[in-house]
Formats: structure tokens, sequence, C-alpha cells
């Protein structure tokens, strides 16, 4: 828990006027005042963030957080839970969506092994972070121990050093584990209040009667754990899991560093809201990446206050969504870093 | 007129068969059934437009047409007129925002002159296609005589056909223009008989005394002019602009050599709207950019059928925002083109 606090001690508020000087040199670039809409807004709060008026985000990476997730033996999802591991050693071979999107924008993909139910000792490629072979069904107890969740925490916190140390300046979040929108419906009914049937939806795209009973597996996982929408640690102990647990820490290291970090969907949104209710001032530094076709995901994005960037209709997850907003978000520094002003250009004003 | 007949006797609707296929094959890769959501439709969609199961976009363009505006002696815009041509040798040295968004999707920007009101003679890496010095204020006349309107629009169809020549996978479409904003709202007002108070928006930002005046000029030239709503080429003629002639152009040619068009925003959207006004069909061939702040532009969408792709609150102009959907429909053909299938994977349905 010493880690834990230290990190929530260094997340400083971004600075206005770094954000407002920021805007001030975009207001010199030849076009009309505020045309380029929110890609100005990307490019001041990068700014602002990384404290510098010429970001270099020309590092990217994606991290993906796999984890298994003993609820699954209630019927939650359509896929076995062997697609876990599966799915795994697809990123690493680079065929899975995330690593199509991630090349397509320039940026790395790194693939953490939190929890999941499989022994990938072998296996070259993968950051080894395992915690247990997955969490344990939550609909009969709790998902993990404390200690299991804070020591996933860490995974996420100190990926974050790691990337301040190499000079990343943009991190997106993605995680893989079948099973987990499960896990996250049960976070965001946990924190906000709202009923399991309001936030619940389709995950990977299972029917009527299957949705009933995820809705009825959810509530029986409340009632029995009863986490305390106060402590975010205690909810994402309670019904959580590990990948989620690593992606609140990326959050809430990328926070602490100063990295501006893109949040995927449903799934990775969990994560930066038990970041974000653990400290306020880490919602300056979360770019909420698209808006996902799961129904619980705009009440989370409305609790961090983040509005999303896309809006394509994905429900895939593994980063996806997180690779293809952080080309936006580069796009819009390029436009601080590159674009010419009225001087410069010898336009009128 | 003949090469205009020519044009719209060769655009095809898009093969239903060719949209299955390639869905099929998207239905193999490893992800849940549709949950790449909108990037599957733009794989689907420049794989059945293009005929091809492994389309290749690599080769992107962006047309940027200028042309300048007799309305702006009315009042309409908060730019002067030298902007226009300022702009365009902005655009030739690579400083504006349409290049380094170009730039950065790997896009080529090519920059028309269709009727800039500056003599361009001695400047390289123009293309020369002046039709005249800019339109005539439609406040007292017609913007064109038919004859120009004509030749601007074939501009656009024989860069169409220069681009199938050279095997352009994906094209884009962008204007520069000051007070072009103007011309693009008598369009939709004339078409769709909306009143020209909810088509006619703020432009570069002009304040509300301004608008008002706009909202009175554009008025008066669709009373004077009387343009035919049943006929889009009168419509063209009579209240519109030479760059946006030659994006109706390219829109036609684009559909008459099957090649995938990006529509950027409010301008390029009234030529895209003339274009699919003349030849239903082309609607299969255009991809919505974005939605712009101009309050017209959703008519002009609605009425084409087509869903914009970004919502970023832009209002620039000159290709930037289809630049950037340009980008997400390349991940979108990658997607076809590079992600795994369950059997290439080894990972269970």
């Amino acid at each position: 828990m010493d880690c834990i606090k230290a990190t929530l001690d260094r997340i400083k508020p971004v600075n206005p006027d770094l954000l407002e000087r920021a805007q001030l040199l975009l207001d010199n670039k030849t076009k009309p005042l505020g045309s380029l809409g929110r890609l100005e807004e990307f490019a001041r709060r990068v700014s602002a963030i990384s404290g510098s008026q010429q970001p270099d985000v020309s590092k990217k990476v994606v991290f993906t957080f796999a984890g298994d997730h003993g609820i699954v033996e209630e019927g939650v999802s359509l896929f076995p839970k062997e697609v876990t591991p599966q799915m795994v050693l697809n990123f690493l071979s680079g065929g899975a969506g995330i690593n199509v999107l991630a090349r397509h924008v320039g940026a790395d993909v790194r693939v953490v092994d939190v929890g999941v139910d499989y022994d990938f000792a072998e296996v070259t490629g993968l950051i080894h972070k395992k915690v247990s072979n997955g969490t344990q069904n939550f609909a009969k107890g709790p998902a993990m121990t404390r200690e299991e969740m804070l020591t996933a925490l860490n995974v996420g916190i100190e990926l974050a050093e790691q990337c301040r140390i190499e000079g990343v300046g943009l991190v997106g979040t993605g995680e893989m584990g079948i099973g987990n929108t499960t896990p996250s419906s049960a976070i965001i009914a946990a924190i906000s209040g709202k009923t399991v049937a309001e936030v619940t939806h389709r995950g990977t795209g299972i029917g009527d009667e299957a949705l009933l009973n995820k809705i009825r597996v959810i509530e029986q996982g409340l009632g029995i754990n009863k986490p305390d929408p106060a402590d975010p640690l205690d909810v994402l102990t309670k019904v959580g899991g590990l990948e989620i647990a690593a992606i609140a820490g990326l959050v809430l290291g990328c926070a602490a560093n100063s990295i501006p970090v893109v949040i995927d969907g449903f799934i990775s949104t969990a994560g930066a809201l038990i970041a974000s209710e653990l400290h306020p001032n880490v919602r300056d530094y979360i770019f909420a990446a698209h808006q996902s076709v799961e129904i619980g995901h705009r009440f989370m994005l409305e609790r961090i206050g983040a509005r999303p960037i896309l809006d394509l209709d994905f429900r895939l997850g593994e980063g996806t969504g997180a690779a293809l907003a952080m080309g936006l978000i580069e796009a819009g520094v390029k436009i601080l870093n590159e674009m010419a002003t009225f001087e410069q250009a010898g336009v009128s004003r």
C-alpha cells in the first residue's frame, strides 16, 4: 500500500497556464480560431500534461493486459476460457486486431500476463507478471485477495515508470480476458449505484437469456461481497479483475509521471474509473478513446468526465479503440508542432 | 455536356455480393462477429467498390480545389479575399493544416486552382486549371455561366480519371475559397427547400450581425436566380462555386472509376450533394469524413444518406477532416488484409 500512496502523492493537477500557453500557439497557426476543434484540445492537453510546447509523442505504447476470470463458470461469456491464452499468443505473433491497428498508428504493443490460467513459462515476447491463475468466481466470494489486487495494481504503476524512463510520449490501455465485461459491469454498478441491468450488456455477443443470467450473476456477486462504493480498491478486490487492476495502476502511474494515457473501451474504462475515484487529478491525464457499444460505458465516462474521441461501434477491446485514438491525438500534436503561423506563411489575419 | 453524360453512364451500383463476400472474410478474423463496428463497414465497402478482396489503398490523394467568390463583396466572411491565394501558397509550401494531416496519414495533397482571383502563372507545384478569376456575386445574378460550371466539373472528372490510371486507392476532397460557406448554404437551401436560416452558420467565425446579413444575402441570391431544385447543375451554376463544381466532378469521376471518395466538411459535401443528386448510385462510393460545426451540414448528409465517420468539431475545410477519415478507412482495410483468421491463429470460435 506504501507504493500506491507514494504514487497518489505525486499526481498533481495539470497547470492551466500551460493549457492557455499552448492555445496561444495554436491561435497563431494559419486557420480560423478554434477551427480544428478537438484536435486543438488534444494538442493543448498533451502540451500541458508533458510540460512541453513541442511535445514528442513519437514513442507510443499500447499495453494489453491479460487475465482470466473465475466468473466464467457461471456461463457469462460466449467464448470458452481457453481463448484468453490463445489470444495472448495471437497478440505475440502479430495477427490480432490490436496488432494491426497499433502498427497502423506507429505504436508498440506490449502484452502483459497478469493472471491468465495458462503456463506461458517458455513464451518469449510476453511481459511475465502473473499474479495468479485468474480471479475467483465473484458470485461466490471475493474475486481476489487485497494482496493480489495491490500486486496487480503495482504491475501497472511500474510499467508507467518504465515508460517515463524510455521517453514514451503517449500510452494506451488494452486488455484481453474472457468474461471481463462482467466484472466491469459490477464495478460501475457498485460505484455509481446504477442497477445491474442498466450497466450490463452483451459482451462478445451473448443472447437474451444469457444476458439475463449475466445480470443475475452480477447481482448475486454484489450481494455476497457488499463492496464499499466509497473504497474503490475494495470494489476492485471483490468484483474486479487482475487486468483491470493493472490498468488502474497504469493510469495512476501515467498521471504520476506526467504521461497522457488513452483509455480504450468498457473494461479499460473500469480500470480508469477506479484510478480516478482514488485521486480526482487523474482525470486531467485521461483521454477516452471511444464510445463502446457496451451500455454501461457512458456512465463510466460521465463519472470520469471524459468525452469519447471516436464512436465507431467498437466492442472488441484489446486496446483497438485506444490505438486509433492515439493516431488522432498525435495528429493534434503535429498541428501544434508543424503548422505554419500567419507570420511564417504571410497570410493575412 | 457529352463528357458529363458519358461519366454518368459509367456509374454502376456497388455489387451487394461483393459486400457480403468481404464480410465473410471479416467474420473469419480472430474477433467476435462485428466487434470492429464501422471499421468493418469501411473494409467491406472499399473491397466491394474496388472489386478486390485485398484492396490496396496505399496510394491516397487529397485534392484541395481553390476558387474565389464574388459574393464576398457582400461582407459574408471574416477574412479578406486575398487569403485564398495566400493559403494556396501555404498549401504548396506544406505549412497548412491539410499538409500536416495528409502527411500524418500518408496521403498526397494536390492543390488545384479552378478559380482564384490571382495570377499563379509562375507558381510550380500547383495544378493550373483556372476557369475564371472567381465567380460573380450571386446576390446580383448567376455565379457562373453554364459553360464555366461544366468546365470546372470536368476538371474534377479528369483528375479522377488520372487517379485510376495512377492506381490511387482512396481519394479525399478539400477546398479553399474565402466566402465559400455562403454558396454551400445556398445550395442545400435550394435543393432541400429548408429555409436559409436553417442551413446558414458562422463560417470562419462571423458574429451575430454578420450572420443575419449572410442569411439576407443568400435569400436575395436565391430570389434573383430562382435555381431549379430538380436541376442540380442549374443550382450549381447560379449559386455555387468553381471549387464546388470541381468537387462535384471529382466525386462523379471517382464513382465512374470505382474509387472510394472521402468527402470533407460543409463545402465538399455541397459538391458531393450535387453529384449524388445527378445520379443516385454515386452514394455507394461516398464516405462522409466528419460532422462539421456548420449547421446545414447534417441536412446534406441526410440527403446523401451518409453517416459521418468523425465528430471532432472541425470547421476548417481544406480536406482536413477527409485526411483523418482516410486514415481510419485505411485502418479498416488493413483489418481485412492483415488480421489472422481463427484457423491461422489457432483460436477457438
